[in-house]
């Protein structure tokens, strides 16, 4: 051993962390160095997150420091920008100083995890919220309180009867855990609120399949069917989600729900500087061999977790969970250190001990060893269990304690909205929707990337109809200008989807670029003089 | 008392709240509807903000949500846009719909706070950090903790240097609460870093007046001067905040500190909404009389907390502290009962009970009825009074656990970035300074809304002058269309503000608005081709 190693390991998942832990333990300081790149400077409890929408786990209590999992690992707090296996170096994102930070290594370690993909379906990377990080799940529930706090003033029932309604996609542990998590909470919470003590909330989940729980056997997934029924979840088998609008899920049947919150837990792939790796894939994912080592760069490279197409010893992928990883990361060590010090690598040779799922409310269903349990005994075991896994006692009493105050104190549905503007946005209109009302305040400005709209105005009672607009047309700004209300009713005419624009940025672009206020004022112009019935505020 | 009469309390703090709780004890639900507008769902435990820094206490643990407060109240969780004294309407923002909703009302509260008020020095806004409200407690925290994940990768000594450095202006309660608990924070956290357990990090404290803590007696202050002292902050009196860029803060006298946090806990105003209010102000707030009823329209709008011109029984003006805005809100609530029930009004009558403050690290100054108390037991004192005073059991039990377990768990530093776009921003450029340099990757493009800067190309070793640009100009766009690094160096010649437009949305606007990425084409063809010289990506 003449040098020491640089190893680098991309990722703070459960796959990442566990591998450098492990190294930690195996190597010591002066054989080899560890690196690890990370978006974020904690690790997330995955299999506690859906408890964060209901509170039952306060939001730092699932997330710990890397630095305290790894204290012998360096941190590095930037995003995996490109990967160069022939040159061994890995180029991170920029930090304070625009300049690109570059990272050698002798061994690399690739466990990125996987990211939403909600591309190609309308409307969905607008209006339909993943949930997979802890800033998913905490904008999920300040949303949620936020439609709770809307409901509560709202008088128009159709739009009370949406903020009320709550669909999640996909019918896996995932989905069922956030539904009945999300579920328990506005069931709880409502009680604070007067007007929504006698409102029903609708919650619906869509799923796929012929059944709910496909990881999980039959009758406990029938059992878990049943029991979110009677606690008044509609569950949509065989139906797939097709698009979104700010106003509805749109379900592949041709049903519709009306609905200002949907979820969807199902699409996912690897990261786009994965996708982009010039490497064999299987499945989409990166191609390991049993070893875990990647094709075509054996001895020098390990993939894992889900960016990895993981085989378990009965030649089955291995499925996205931290049981899974955890055992992955201690033979992607155990490899590295035989490669370092010498010594034949270990094939990765786990099937899993068994499946665990929240129901919500004391309830769960677990399959562990071939032993079926349900209801509170299998809920009871689902706490101990991953109480008893958390790696930090930092954590553990923490969560512990969360657990128990809940029971004792009144529920918390403090709205944390630590950001206001969203700036620059898009959404997606299905044929036929509204996109403002006239007398409605013009608080932003529409660019139109596809489709059409009619724009429509109102007088003495009758609604006539005065400009048809698309591509590249833009409508909305006289109300900012003017600063006074919609001077007509704008609705789309077919699938549209439109670029937003907030009348904070829209003006201080105004104020800023001559040639940019040149074409608003042209356009105002023309609408006024040429065309007085087009003019659109 | 024929008709149920509606009163309307604008603001959520320890005024508006406390007036609402009053006034449910006094008034039975059938003689008067009581509403609260707030723009958040919760109340915030002002006192404690400063520990949400250092994580003493739990950033969900110092809010609780108004409706478990103030139960029979209703709240409208909306921005209050305009007071229409003469028609008795107050008019909210738009929730969902973006309609406005007009709240009548027969009594009027005013207690909306006050902002902080950054204008009219340059820089202030842009880099200045306010520390008010929760949100920017939050944020702040996050920032520290990035700035040391920064420090503790970044090779560059200066920028090292920059990130380590941080400076509050204002020598008042708030700002030496705050910097005490950030040192507190960083010196405890720091230790997890293994390269900056041996950097020494700075904290400077700017304070216009000649001593610190100008709400308490000589003989404290100057403890406390010295306790800072000893613990490393560097105390300069006598000096005022006068600007800030991103590297740096300008001091009054010509001094420099180069610093990547800066605070601001000193101006502040009265909301616009309220600026905008016709009617009498007295030192810039809301004139009112002894009884706080606003001056022109008594018995039927009460003003108090620190938008109103409060007086002591002393006839002092009343500080803006939670003692103060608690006996207000009782005197206000006592006087409506009067109102709507026949009586006669009361005038607040209350001088104050002291002063508290903690220094951090077991250490507080304390003037109670006379009597000065430091160290220890003017600590263990300040955290028994706030505990009392908190009015929900939820957040004593889980304060009183946040301030155990701090003593028995690792501290914890996750930086929770929820939204990573900030979206189009300001900046401001001190003559001197590099915008970027030749070589750094491209992210954004400048707009020059006022102010000149060089453009500076290095080739072969000489750096030339290329061009100077002024208001108007844009710069740094040909980065971003061609993917490639800064071609050259950007200085501002004379102070200069700019607007920045992200990649992300500069693309989405060049692709939707044809008129916009013409500009930039013209601009590109002009800069290649006319003079190739001036080309600035």
């Amino acid at each position: 051993m003449a040098t020491k190693k640089q190893i680098l390991v991309l990722g703070g998942g459960f796959a990442g962390v566990y591998t450098a832990r492990h190294l930690e333990r195996y190597l010591r300081p002066e054989e080899a160095s560890i690196v690890l790149v990370n978006q974020e400077n904690y690790w997330v409890y995955q299999p506690l997150l859906p408890e964060v929408i209901s509170g039952l786990v306060g939001l730092m209590d699932v997330v710990c420091p890397i630095r305290q999992l790894c204290p012998r690992t360096e941190l590095v707090m930037r995003e995996v920008e490109k990967i160069d296996l022939a040159n061994k170096v890995v180029v991170v994102s920029p930090g304070f100083r625009p300049r690109p930070l570059e990272l050698p290594f002798d061994y690399l370690v690739i466990a990125l995890g996987s990211v939403s993909n909600f591309c190609g379906t309308p409307g969905m990377v607008e209006h339909v919220r993943p949930f997979r990080t802890l800033a998913d799940a905490v904008s999920l529930r300040n949303h949620v309180i936020y439609t709770l706090e809307e409901a509560e003033i709202e008088t128009n029932d159709e739009l009370r009867r949406k903020l009320l309604t709550f669909v999640v996609a996909g019918g896996g542990f995932s989905g069922v855990e956030v539904l009945a998590e999300l579920r328990d909470f506005v069931e709880k919470v409502r009680r604070s609120f007067p007007k929504l003590r006698n409102q029903k909330a609708r919650y619906v989940l869509v799923h796929a399949g012929g059944r709910i729980l496909p990881e999980m056997s039959e009758s406990l997934a029938l059992y878990a069917h049943k029991l979110l029924g009677k606690r008044g979840i509609e569950i949509r088998l065989n139906e797939r989600l097709v698009g979104a609008t700010s106003e509805k899920a749109l379900v592949g049947s041709g049903f519709q729900i009306p609905a200002k919150t949907i979820i969807s837990s199902v699409p996912s792939s690897i990261p786009l500087v994965l996708q982009k790796l010039a490497c064999e894939k299987d499945g989409g994912r990166l191609k390991v061999n049993a070893n875990l080592e990647l094709a075509g760069h054996e001895g020098k490279v390990w993939a894992l977790g889900d960016s990895a197409s993981v085989k378990t010893f009965s030649g089955k992928r291995a499925p996205p969970t931290a049981q899974h990883a955890i055992r992955e990361a201690k033979t992607v060590a155990r490899n590295i250190n035989a490669a370092i010090r010498g010594g034949s690598s270990t094939p990765f040779a786990f099937e899993g001990l068994g499946t665990l799922g929240s129901l919500g409310r004391y309830s769960a269903v677990a399959e562990i060893l071939g032993v079926r349990v349900s209801g509170f005994p299998a809920w009871a075991l689902w706490r101990a269990i991953y109480l008893a896994k958390l790696p930090s006692l930092r954590q553990q009493v923490r969560i512990a304690l969360d657990w128990l105050l809940v029971l004792l104190l009144p529920p918390d549905f403090v709205q944390m909205r630590v950001v206001r503007e969203a700036g620059i946005a898009r959404q997606h209109f299905e044929a036929g929707e509204t996109v403002f009302f006239q007398g409605d305040l013009g608080d932003k400005v529409y660019v139109i990337r596809s489709g059409e709209c009619d724009v429509l105005r109102e007088s003495a009672g009758a609604q006539r109809h005065v400009a048809t607009l698309g591509p590249g047309d833009y409508f909305g700004e006289m109300a900012l200008i003017n600063d006074v209300t919609r001077n007509s009713t704008v609705r789309a005419r077919t699938n549209m989807d439109v670029l937003l624009v907030p009348k904070n940025d829209f003006e201080a672009l105004k104020s800023s670029i001559p040639s940019f206020a040149d074409v608003f004022r042209k356009l105002a112009n023309a609408r006024s003089i040429g065309n007085p019935e087009s003019a659109t505020k």
